[in-house]
């Protein structure tokens, strides 16, 4: 799958930020790769770009309506429907991470084919794969690991996989989500994968490579979330991690989207090398990365410290402090 | 998915009887909805039902073909094609459980329309899903866990649900695989359910119900085995079991398929109550299915009331010694 650049990003209109974390993630990493953003009335998220018309959006080179929304059940809202049209009328194809694809909706099938427009599902994989097979492969590789959902998986991910690089470590992002493969223009949504094979695509992601090549795979889920664990286990037994990241947001009591209580960070460490281990016995914790965006900076700092000094493991939050303590360790560790 | 019956059951040229397991299954516990077999020359498989000619099944009633069959890869053989439309020729709809859909082979597709046939893919749930939501229902339910593939989980649940029964328990059978599909008339292919649906669907499959009523729900594969741990633990999840019985075959070394060694017994008890309580709290081990079939009757009843001794919990071949000490234990334990 090959996305035609630049993107305008389409936020339709979700209640807030968390709806449009695909698009953030997009801006976050890629913002020379967007034109602007597109928002209908009521919408509550913004990444910050210019809010743009479709006309003003093909005036600067939009080459692709990216749908940057996940929204619960995958489905795409009928007024929507209008509005992709439109940008297909104008000359954009479009993306989307649905559930369900966009050819599934007979107004966009039918723009698609009248105006000769390409549409992408990022989470239809057409793409299909062997079942896992469990076998240890040379290269090194790095997961990371959720207490929820949500908690800044890929970021800390591409985080890491840039920090590696400034340090002069071999070090590639793998894409196991529909935002993380927008920006990496590779990677499966695993979680859109048959579940006979969630395991066997998570060892086509990351297959054999160089001894001392790093491939940073994008953690999905939590093992302790009642809708997920099992994406997160196949995920974990196919990448067959050396080494693991826990992701954690403090100030979360429920898992995100049910009723369950959190998890311990103690409780995923010890559950991560429990599974972890079937397929790589020195599977082990290198780094604790802490979303603190609810927190204040005296705070963030505080609950940083207390929880690297409670677990021995490096503790930062990717986003405002930097990973350079997790990648001093996984340096330390692996030399 | 409702099935017409009676079946004649496909047999095609499979090499042996473990390639035709699924027939195997439906003979053995809905005997009387088979007119008979049909094998084509050089099968090594035989269910033990008379061999028939398409008119013969036809004239004893026959209203569905199935297609008996697990093969690698789950992909229909190009040279059964032909018997398959014969079959639809002569009045018969066609049920398989196969991983590429029956319409796709365009034979097939073609006769099903000409003639009127229905055709029925087990594997493919053309359902939607809900994301498990992890709240705890009504009613009591067992779950059936293998220390690998291929141990004999689907025929220890349905011989508890005949023994529960038989012991004046509301039992009731959930299938979570082709076969189970074929002799319960119900049910979902769990390992055929996209990844992200896996607890949902088997939340769907074990709904609330009565306090006393038990629903004896088929495990799938192992949490323990490379491939397919993530299915299992979403069927865990998913169907939240008070008791669970663990499965197991002694003679095996390797994890069906993989190099990955067998796990002890004790390592699927602890694992599995270690990740079955995040739904269920209370959920406890109450028998184990040891699947002697490669034993003498004297070595059998050894490895049985060792192992049974050794884990403090009954244990028994259902086939070999049936099910009764199990079902005496979740009586007492659940009174």
């Amino acid at each position: 799958m090959q996305l035609q650049r630049p993107y305008l990003l389409f936020l339709g209109d979700v209640p807030d930020a968390l709806a449009a974390k695909t698009a953030y993630g997009i801006v976050d990493w890629r913002r020379d790769w967007c034109v602007g953003q597109w928002r209908l009335p009521g919408c509550g998220a913004d990444t910050g770009l210019p809010d743009v018309s479709v006309a003003e959006a093909i005036e600067a080179g939009a080459k692709t309506l990216v749908i940057g929304v996940v929204n619960a059940g995958g489905v795409l809202p009928a007024h929507w429907v209008s509005s992709i049209v439109e940008a297909m009328e104008a000359g954009m194809d479009v993306a989307a991470g649905l559930h369900s694809r966009l050819d599934s909706v007979p107004e966009i099938a039918a723009a698609a084919k009248a105006h000769g427009r390409a549409l992408h599902d990022v989470r239809m994989s057409t793409q299909t794969f062997a079942t896992g097979k469990g076998v240890k492969r040379t290269g090194k590789r790095l997961l990371t690991i959720g207490t929820d959902c949500s908690v800044g998986k890929k970021y800390t991910a591409l985080a890491l996989e840039a920090g590696m690089r400034e340090a002069g470590m071999d070090a590639e992002f793998c894409a196991t989500g529909q935002t993380g493969v927008f920006i990496s223009g590779r990677g499966v949504a695993i979680d859109a994968v048959v579940a006979d094979f969630i395991a066997g695509a998570a060892e086509w992601l990351t297959p054999e490579t160089d001894e001392n090549t790093w491939q940073v795979v994008e953690g999905q889920g939590s093992l302790f979330h009642p809708s997920f664990a099992g994406v997160t286990l196949g995920l974990l037994h196919g990448s067959q991690p050396d080494a693991f990241v826990v992701c954690h947001e403090p100030t979360r009591t429920n898992m995100r989207g049910v009723k369950t209580p959190l998890p311990t960070i103690q409780d995923v460490i010890d559950m991560t090398i429990a599974l972890g281990k079937l397929n790589n016995p020195a599977i082990k914790p290198v780094g604790i990365a802490i979303n603190t965006q609810a927190l204040s900076e005296a705070d963030a700092k505080a609950v940083i410290e207390d929880t690297g000094k409670a677990h021995g493991l490096p503790a930062t939050d990717p986003v405002r402090f930097g990973v350079d303590p997790i990648v001093q360790r996984i340096k330390a560790d692996f030399s």
